[in-house]
């Protein structure tokens, strides 16, 4: 279950405070140039460790290529890829080894796996994700052949929302903010979070442009569901939102709905897509991060030995995962897109009559 | 792509128009006691025509066992399901053969598949969701056997939301609403919506109870991305929370955390989820249905000749498909909740103990 | 588990004393022109009850399209399809509801489900296996659009092999013999095998004509593991050989490779096949197929309840099973060359650009 | 599609002459104790350049655990390994690098990927199989707890059978010879192959001692379908027979059938399975290896040109791959049992009811 994707397979492994983390990529088409220092900045689009609005952790998070790369082109086999982990700290959690973190993954992987790595999380920590990163850019490098690209940028933080959308903001942003009349407030939100020893909530807009009508598989993954099932599948994620999202139940049909003309749909509160097909119109999706459950203030919480107790955490972490989080987001919509592209290939024998002669 | 589950696999078939809808269920367990009335009772939920909030298409909904079930009892081999349409009127529909409904999945099926089925629209019909009520009602016997139960109804309709949720007051509403005092107001927007020749959107709440903790497989089978996917699947559904969901991304970690007492935890922000595993708290999970496309005022579109025209639609269609789809969601969360439940079952060498010897 | 294919899946449900047998073909691209005459005459060479050599139970086997299919044309949704049972005895097992047939299933499914539904062998049934060939004739109308064709036919019985092999003699062969000096002494066989109440084993060829380079997904859904797995899982086959078979384990390199020149292989010791992936050349694979467990003759046994006791069954069976078997076997290579046929769309950037502009 | 299995899911990468051979090992359950001792044995008894029948290639094979362990016992998160290549010599392939190696898999990959990676074969060689070693004794691990063991060992070679068939005999033979009396002779048929620059065939058996009755999924996921995909997707092997296999075909149902008695069966003609479920006997498979496609003497064959031309290979490769095979089958058998050993788990509602309490 370490696995996503139907012909684009991405499979991880690796836990926060291991010897890394790795990823297999299965099913990239050959003769796809690699660019590596394209994955490499993709890469350190997330890293942490570099402003204030960040975790202080530090890693180098080189992308080491393991096999499915000869003289620079992809061959169509599996690629491997790893990242070592190089600045763990497990000495953070000794002291919190027997206690449960609230909001923390903890307390489920210790009941269903009657184990535990204490160590920054294990599996479930954040630390996962610099895999679908790299997995992500090179879905990228796939998509831009076929010129579709994919942006990302927070859109609000603590219910700061952004009001002109502007996706270059988000290249100097040190919060990858998408307005720059509304970055400051939102990165004083997430000063006074830390300065209280706290954390915030925030949202990440992700959009992807030039997407080809037809992708997308109904009506089990329908491209809705997909981007469902990978952005619900975040650490910290309690709301997704496709197009108009939450607006759309509080109206009606008469203004919610995209009529069409020659050039292509009038509105697009459908977000990209109907019936779970890319529609040509732009992608665009919101992902709700909830608050770090990392804080440094006295929490009530229970040992393994179920004793009631008081949490004192230490350890570097995020003030506001959407941050990070919306690079995140974005390579996931760029793996769905790539995988998405790949299985249309052959819906109908039009497609087909192309390929084989 | 018409199959969805690891264990409990369900595989669709079937059009809006065409002979029925059919479904097979693979992977329940031997043994489990079927109740027939139980299963047709489901299916009347979800069923239509009955009074002025649904869609006028009156379905008899007769539930045909085709397989799987021998003597009462489920054999562990597929279950085959047919419902047979029996009261489709595709004469409807005859006019507007060549024409696109906006907000509909008619201009995307005809540009990936080539073809176009006008019937009611054919596969994308929410008519298929009769084959996710009538298998999530296997799923429910299933859940049963462990003292699993599901709710849902109605949170709010065009804005409007309940305060006091109570799932009793679901069953003698006929808009399925969650409070008897919000219920009157919600079902005034849909007879305004209807009287318009308009359509209006609302939010299903969904809830587990009983659920153990350790459902859900981490990192790509999560209990979240298996709801996020399942959600964002149905039709007209464009956002989906989880427990705290959209509030999450505005507030702070001290006010999001669910603390741990001895007895469980002191809130229930997450949702009854934690890291993608239920943690043993109630699952809360909000679906946002757009407004019923289908509405009956002049529409732009453009032909499949690419001509741009106006439309005039027939047919009958729920103002407010929030109602119906709060059932469909319902059994989304049993289907899911069964398979983990299945799946879970080799999660540690104890519980295989237990069965092995 | 009653699902296979990537691209193109099969699942397929019903038992043999059951209402019928089903099947939903996912996958399918669209736009193919469905022959039903082609597809009912497929079925029907499958088909029991006609002649000395085959079962005497008379169905009439008609194939029923539940959806997927509207004007004649596939519309890239799921094929439903259902075959009734019309002919099925059940009185004939009321004598041995609770006794298990030697080397038949009866003794594993009931072990593992705790359930029996002893009614003709119920899901275990090689009944089953007219979904195999109603979905294998949808593949063959797909693989005709690239001029792919499959033949089977009948290479031994009880030992007794064809020399001179010709597909055209299976056309009008009771038994599907590959070679007309042979088929009167297989037929002998056979005949001797009922007289005695007994059964015989034998041996079915199944070739591919017209395969182009390039199908089979290397490492794990390699031509040949998908061809291992589809022909080792039909009902009584307990070996499987491609190209040379058990020929190449008993001699050398040198006699065994296949050189290669302008115009192809010099030899085709490889059946076709390369490292998993299709070589341009001939498909050749050898099923053999056990005897028909069921025989007319005395045999020891025990009850569910683990007593001993003797067995004398009734019914009706074939008296070999690798002659019809040899058009479900030759089913299945279509489902499986369709199958990578779709996947193999997406191997390589030259193929998606022919497709995405 | 370089995964495979159902719950227990193996993900393979890596080249002959890249920088190694990865696996990730998912679905395994927790708090499994591992034996970093038995697993570098396992891997060891794969290794080849220890004596004359095997290549000369000597890799340290060293297994390292990137993740997935935890102070000695497995979380129930994926287990990544790494395995280096330190002794490839790419030298020894250049002057080949446009030409095609009969019977190899260079011929296909090339037209299926339009690129070439000439390197010892690439993805394709059987370099790949020491990751499927290395996840077969975590598999056997597991196995262990249930006390199901596996065995492999040389049947024949170049046709010469072992008769009295003794496991015991494979651990100190440098053939894995099954029969003392007959190794020698089989010996000497490797040793006259490698003077003559040639190779030959053989003949693994592999026995699986103590599965529990009920393993195995039908139809689509049998024990013998599993088997079947994996064995005959091993480099080289061109047959399977499970349990009388060929032999079945060429006799009568009363000499084939297996009576039953109290004790079990009177015989084991079915090889350990029945219907695709594990019937509680001693589970037996042969795999027939083709001779190696890599010999020394000159072959004619072409180009990437297509132009006709002569080849002369150079490197190190196994006289008789059969040997080395043996153990990497009987690896696949113990991944195998295992996955089906999880799926199995929910088989029934007995045994959920177990588990939840």
């Amino acid at each position: 279950m370490n696995t996503f994707g139907e012909r684009l397979r991405i499979t991880t492994f690796g836990e926060s405070h291991g010897s890394g983390i790795g990823c297999v990529i299965d099913g990239m088409p050959s003769n796809i140039k690699i660019d590596m220092d394209f994955i490499q900045n993709e890469v350190d689009r997330r890293r942490g460790g570099l402003n204030l609005y960040s975790t202080q952790r530090k890693e180098s998070d080189i992308v080491e290529i393991l096999s499915g790369v000869f003289d620079g082109y992809t061959t169509g086999i599996p690629i491997g890829i790893f990242i070592k982990n190089n600045n763990a700290k497990s000495s953070d959690y000794e002291n919190i080894k027997d206690l449960f973190r609230p909001s923390h993954a903890d307390f489920t992987y210790f009941h269903k796996y009657n184990i535990r790595d204490y160590r920054g999380g294990g599996r479930s920590s954040a630390r996962e994700s610099v895999a679908r990163v790299a997995s992500g850019a090179f879905a990228k490098l796939l998509l831009n052949e076929f010129n579709i690209t994919i942006k990302s940028g927070i859109y609000s933080i603590g219910g700061i929302e952004c009001k002109d959308i502007d996706f270059n903001n988000t290249i100097n942003s040190e919060i990858y903010s998408l307005d720059k009349n509304v970055e400051n407030a939102q990165k004083q939100v997430i000063k006074k979070a830390r300065q209280n020893h706290d954390s915030i909530g925030g949202v990440a807009l992700i959009s992807a442009f030039g997407v080809p009508i037809g992708l997308g598989e109904p009506l089990y993954y329908k491209l809705d569901s997909a981007i469902g099932a990978q952005m619900l599948g975040l650490n910290g994620v309690k709301a997704v939102e496709i197009g108009n999202g939450v607006e759309s139940s509080k109206t009606f049909g008469s203004k919610n709905n995209d009529e069409i003309c020659n050039n292509g749909f009038l509105s697009n509160n459908s977000g990209g897509m109907l019936g779970g097909i890319s529609n040509g119109d732009i992608i665009n999706i919101k992902v709700h991060f909830k608050p770090t459950p990392s804080i440094f203030q006295t929490q009530k919480t229970i040992s393994t030995q179920n004793k009631e107790t008081i949490l004192n955490l230490k350890g570097r972490h995020d003030p506001c995962i959407a941050v990070r989080g919306s690079i995140v987001a974005e390579s996931m919509l760029a793996l769905i897109l790539a995988d998405m592209l790949l299985i249309n290939a052959s819906a109908n024998i039009k497609n087909l009559k192309k390929i084989y002669k």
